[in-house]
């Protein structure tokens, strides 16, 4: 699988930012993939894209159409169809993050044959995987893991490959979820794979690698939520990372829509290299990604450092002060060949 | 879902016992449930019932036709369909632990339906589940966890339910995979749900149980097998179970179709404590059940001594010795209201 740029992120009648936050995510990390945005009547939310209908779009080259779209039960709104009929028949091709397959309505399912066109459903995995091996790969894997759900895994594996990039590095990022998977055109949701096959998934999107390559598995849920540790455990296993960076977000204090009390960094770091050693004996942290953005700049600073120092581990905010220390840290433990 | 016996235990043309295993599975725990077998020409396993044909069984009360085979590829003999359609057309249902849809035959789907019988999947979980909670349910649950794949978690679950049973205790089997939903006629198999439901599975099969009752849960995998540890780890959680016995074969020294080396009993207690802890702090190791299948009848006391003197927990193997000196242990530390 691999969903070919450009795209053309189609954000339908969204009633608000936070229902189109797949679409920003991929502008956010991949603006050169963007073309345009197209949105429908009512829509509420505003990429910063040029406006485009189907037509532009296809005249400029767009390959696929996004539908970057999360809504409450994931289906296909009626008053989309036409928009993604006509994408099909102009030869482009379909990506959706939602729930329902675009092959389950049926004119989208005759529009893709009739045109020769592919569909995309991030979210549904349609390869089948080999259970995993826990063998060891050749590269090198980073993998973000949280002390909860939706810290900042995906942002800081993506601002790792960036900042890697920069430095000469040769660094490539690897999509673990749906909004991830739109990002780098390819990947899988492993939450979606069925159970048996989520570390084998893992080895999958992240193969024997040249030398020196480094793969930043993106992360999910956390070995500490009650209900996604099952996949945060088999992603550990399968991807079996060299080194893993520890995501927070300090001012939690429940784990992401349940009752159970957030963990302490710490807690994090000692289960991740329990854990960890079983397909990496030499696992290591190399730095903690505090999400500040509920902290004044110097209560920010001030948490970092005491973090830092807890830990022995340089903390950052990618977002507000970057990578750097970390990616420092990552070369001085793993110095180039 | 809930299996209907009495059963027909359908053994097809299998050419060995272990092709079969799934039916002795059955046999040994619910044999009051099995009316009888049906062979076809070929067929190398008899299970010590009756050999009764559809019309037979169907006059003396069966109610499901069992299709307790492992095959390559789990996919449906053709040489197995006309006792098939010939069992519904009779008012049985059919149950399978194949890997393929019963209904993906459409002669079975249009028989199925023809009839109003129904086709039991259990590899296939049909309905769907809410993700984990954590939250503290009633009632008290032992969960078998193992050293390895493969070791006794399910046997020794069963045991346990026959002789606490026996005691006067309420004690209920909770199936997690095939051969345990054909046992208990219910259940799921967790390793075949989508990943991001293994623990809210397994809260939905040990929901709120009436105080004093036990939910004796069948473990799956190894939390340091690196192709189903996620799968274990989310019926950990899922299960939060108070007691938990650890299941384990002392001559093996890989873990299951892979090189990983064997963890120790020791490190299977301090890793379920650490990891149970999540959604139920007060977790505790009750018992070893090691199978001394490969052992003498003195080396497998003198193992069994050992082991347990090692780990201050009563040791047993379940087959030969019986649970008794674990169920003692469960009493004394859980005594009856």
């Amino acid at each position: 699988m691999q969903i070919s740029p450009p795209y053309l992120m189609f954000l339908g009648d969204v009633p608000d930012r936070l229902a189109a936050k797949t679409a920003y995510g991929v502008v956010d990390w991949r603006r050169e993939w963007c073309l345009g945005q197209m949105r429908l009547p009512g829509c509420a939310a505003d990429l910063g894209l040029p406006d485009l209908g189907i037509a532009e779009a296809a005249g400029q080259g767009a390959r696929t159409l996004v539908i970057g779209i999360v809504n409450a039960g994931g289906v296909l709104n009626e008053a989309w169809i036409p928009t993604i009929l006509e994408a099909l028949a102009s030869g482009m091709d379909v990506a959706s993050g939602l729930h329902i397959r675009l092959g389950s309505d049926p004119r989208i399912a005759a529009a893709a044959a009739a045109h020769g066109r592919q569909l995309f459903d991030v979210r549904q995995p349609q390869q089948s995987f080999a259970t995993g091996k826990g063998t060891k790969r050749s590269g090198l894997r980073l993998l973000t893991v949280g002390t909860d759900c939706s810290v900042g895994k995906k942002y800081t594996a993506l601002a790792l490959e960036r900042e890697m990039r920069e430095r000469g590095l040769d660094a490539e990022f690897k999509a673990t979820g749906q909004t991830g998977v739109l990002i780098s055109g390819r990947g899988v949701a492993i939450d979606a794979v069925v159970a048996d096959f989520i570390s084998g998934a893992v080895e999958w999107i992240s193969p024997d690698a040249p030398a020196g390559q480094w793969h930043l598995v993106e992360g999910q849920g956390s070995l500490f939520h009650p209900s996604f540790s099952g996949v945060t455990l088999g992603l550990l296993h399968g991807a079996q990372p060299d080194a893993f960076v520890v995501c927070h977000e300090p001012t939690r204090t429940t784990m992401r829509g349940v009752q159970t009390p957030l963990p302490t960094v710490r807690q994090v770091i000692d289960l991740t290299v329990a854990c960890g050693r079983l397909t990496n004996p030499a696992i290591r942290p190399v730095g903690i990604a505090v999400n500040t953005q509920a902290l004044s700049e110097e209560d920010a600073r001030d948490v970092l450092d005491r973090t830092a120092d807890e830990h022995g581990l340089p903390a950052s905010d990618p977002i507000r002060f970057g990578v750097g220390p970390i990616v420092d840290r990552l070369e001085a433990e793993f110095p180039r060949g």
